[in-house]
């Protein structure tokens, strides 16, 4: 696969329909060289986590025929499900990897925004680094309100839509489309029962409490019984794993208590492991362009 | 690139006459599927090293194709070159990448040497992991008496090729064909420029006395002046960067020194990185699968 990669994760509003989950899919997999790479259907958020990747411009395109297929295929106005949205297509992020910059991803959410707009009259904000405004940048503040309180969000000045009419899509709401860092899921678990030190560490790490920037954390028990650090980073580039691990670590020792092991849930683009490798070996020259599989990809 | 991955380094007797190398490397680029990723051509051991890449069937074939242009523009009796050889293509180890398994590289290489004889009349050896015997196993010792000497040693018994009369192609030799694991060229730079602790180190680490088995090492200086601790791993999967590392850096610690930096030279598979991201994270359960791009090869 020859070219710049970028990953999509659109998230759809429906987790239930299998055969709307499975349309939706399909119109990805129709795009020729782009991949699906992992399907998430959550049936109690009713919400779909699709993840794809490929050259930007078939990217692009991929993620204008989910969206083409979930607008068709859903009605937001019988929707339920736990978790908050926007939109029929709620959410269409696109994430540089490899030698691919933000920037090129940056414009590739505008494209596909405007296209979104002009194909399919949905209304598009842009957010994250595609933001146009500071008070765009957050999901959860584009979120508030959802799709039933959307029409009056849309009327006020400061959320008219950087794409297309101040008033949601009848049946398909509007639609969030950006560029981020990849964001990776990261468990860190204990050599203790009690959840209490799990949630210390979780305060000290994470950014809303005087932790690392782009650390969400929190104190949780595992299936093992062992108390587990579950934390998400929302830019495993400027915030590495390893960074993350050693604060851990760190403020484990001061409760006296030992790290078990660390996961990566999901998929992790490769920069995030090199990452690792360059700071604990201290391979300062090292390269992504001497992985001797990645000479096959790029 | 589908399918499971090999990696092969043949070695061939040319290294100046640059239409020579151009000639045999062309030979690898016309089969289909298979990636020439590096080819480094040494006038003074008037030697090539080419790294190529694909899948086992295919990189068999590509192994066959170069040896049989090598055959045909290199006359070992007019050859001279600092490096000890036996054959116009001296040695082809293939080596397992990703999912593949030693026991498949062992099986390509015993085919590929079966037809090397077949078809081009060039007895063969089979040498490391694909060896018959444990006199057989380390190419310094196939080698000894190289090109020059080979009819004799070939008549004796314990010589005979594991393929093939025991008399060696006119002009061609004799080749040893093999399976390896992963060698990765490394080298640690101290914080200090008396070679004498690099030297010590070397000593301490590497297995010919008493450090880690499939390390090699001595000490040298670094153009930046540093002193260096430079290093072959052969085996770097049972050997794992992190241990040489903090070995290394410990051995270190005991002449007052820091560790500077590390490199590695070349290409390395991205088993070798895992392993250190696993290690140093106690990522015990993180599968290689989960790199994001390796999706796109495998």
């Amino acid at each position: 696969m020859p070219g710049r990669l970028v990953e999509c994760v659109p998230n759809v509003s429906e987790g239930r329909r299998q055969d709307v989950v499975d349309a939706i899919v399909g119109a990805v997999h129709a795009v020729d060289g782009v991949r699906v790479l992992h399907v998430h259907a959550d049936p109690s958020h009713n919400r779909s986590v699709i993840t794809l990747v490929g050259p930007a411009e078939a990217v692009g395109r991929a993620a204008l025929a989910l969206a083409r297929a979930a607008v068709e295929h859903i009605d937001l106005r019988a929707h339920r499900g736990e978790h908050p949205r926007i939109g029929a297509v709620d959410v269409i992020p696109f994430v540089p990897i490899g030698e691919t910059t933000m920037e090129e991803c940056v414009a590739l959410a505008r494209r596909v925004g405007s296209e979104l707009w002009q194909t399919l009259r949905v209304p598009v904000y842009f957010y994250a680094e595609a933001a146009t405004a500071p008070h765009r940048v957050r999901l959860p503040d584009i979120r508030r309100g959802e799709f039933e309180g959307l029409a009056e969000k849309m009327a006020q000045p400061a959320w008219a839509p950087d794409v297309g009419d101040p008033r949601p899509h009848p049946t398909a709401g509007a639609v969030a489309v950006g560029a981020r860092r990849p964001l990776v899921a990261y468990n860190v678990t204990l050599h203790t029962a009690d959840v209490g030190v799990a949630r210390a560490i979780a305060r000290a790490v994470r950014e809303s409490s005087g932790g690392l920037v782009h650390v969400q954390a929190m104190g949780v028990r595992a299936a093992s019984g062992q108390a587990q650090v579950s934390i998400n980073v929302l830019d495993a580039i400027r915030t590495p794993l390893y960074r993350v691990f050693d604060l851990v670590r760190l403020e484990a020792d001061r409760h006296g208590v030992a790290v078990a092991a660390s996961e990566i849930v999901g998929l992790v683009p490769l920069d995030v492991l090199v990452d690792v490798a360059r700071a604990y070996l201290r391979l300062w020259t090292f390269e992504r362009s001497q992985v001797l599989e990645l000479r096959l990809v790029e």
